[in-house]
């Protein structure tokens, strides 16, 4: 299993908004959703994508998707902002779930089991780590990772760096995905 | 300079659309031209990214974008669909044009100068490709590429192939840059 956890600074914690982007970049969290999850006409079952929504009305909320039993979905901005103002609301959705688990308490669980990578320009090279099994990686959107929130996670796992180049944070899961495809780790 | 071509099957020719998905799948073009010119906090001067839409009522329109003179743009959807439609009305944006060039027309000019490769999962790994100097690449959006066009694009250059999973289309161009940034080709 892969998972994927973007710490959203400023993603919106109720379903009161009118475009993704102006709720506080929830197009990116849609972006990295789509870039976890998806391939062409598929959905990675083997992959959960996990957001940490710290902006208003009321964080943290823990978005959590599930590919093993993520349903009724497609890869369209529109679909997305239906699904996630629904779940914001507190409806259901097969494979999504919303609680209040504030993102160190979800690293702290997971350091137990999960190799936990924190992606950063400035971190090892990526073909240099041998990534091991279950192994999770944390990144920021557009404004990055809280000084913070950053240590806290690099209590738990080491900064690894796709490349030098300062990717969007969908584009840093695509390639993450790509590298572990290559490498057959499931 | 790298290329991206995608060539997309029914990509709506005019701006007569409410959603980018509705109008032939638009919302792939978009996908793929974030993929192709966006970094974060940037955009890639390196890249001309293309787009040969092929869908009603008046096919083909050659989109071109060219990331050293595109200005005024941002990497949300929404703001992409107004792009798109300002320059299918006719009006001009920085770095955006839109003709008549066919697909096979672009094709054979850029066949002079480019190192073509048609990406698909069935061709020579991209790893054991040296990819030459002014690296074009084609694609196809997501019902893929009709096989004339395919036949006709391989009369300039081979299959490629990022690896034997499907990927969307932007994922393909993501992971395409991002071993040219690698591999260091400008």
């Amino acid at each position: 299993m892969r998972e994927f956890v973007l710490y959203s600074r400023k993603g919106r914690t109720d379903s009161r908004f009118v475009s993704l982007r102006e709720a506080g970049r929830l197009d990116i969290v849609y972006e990295c959703i789509e870039a976890s999850l998806f391939l062409s006409h598929g959905i990675r079952r083997n992959v959960v994508f996990h957001a940490s929504l710290s902006g208003p009305p009321s964080p943290p909320l823990h978005l959590r998707i599930d590919g093993a039993t993520l349903k009724h979905v497609r890869t369209d901005q529109e679909t997305w902002k239906r699904i996630l103002k629904k779940v914001l609301m507190g409806k259901p959705h097969p494979g999504i779930s919303i609680d209040k688990t504030s993102f160190q308490v979800l690293l702290k669980t997971k350091g137990t089991d999960a190799s936990i990578y924190v992606l950063e320009e400035s971190g090892k090279d990526i073909f240099e780590v041998d990534i091991g099994d279950n192994p999770l990686f944390v990144l920021g959107d557009h404004v990055g990772l809280p000084r913070k929130v950053e240590e806290f996670a690099l209590r738990y796992g080491g900064k690894v760096s796709v490349w030098k180049q300062p990717y969007l944070a969908a584009s840093c899961i695509t390639v993450v995905n790509y590298l572990l495809d290559r490498k057959g780790v499931v």
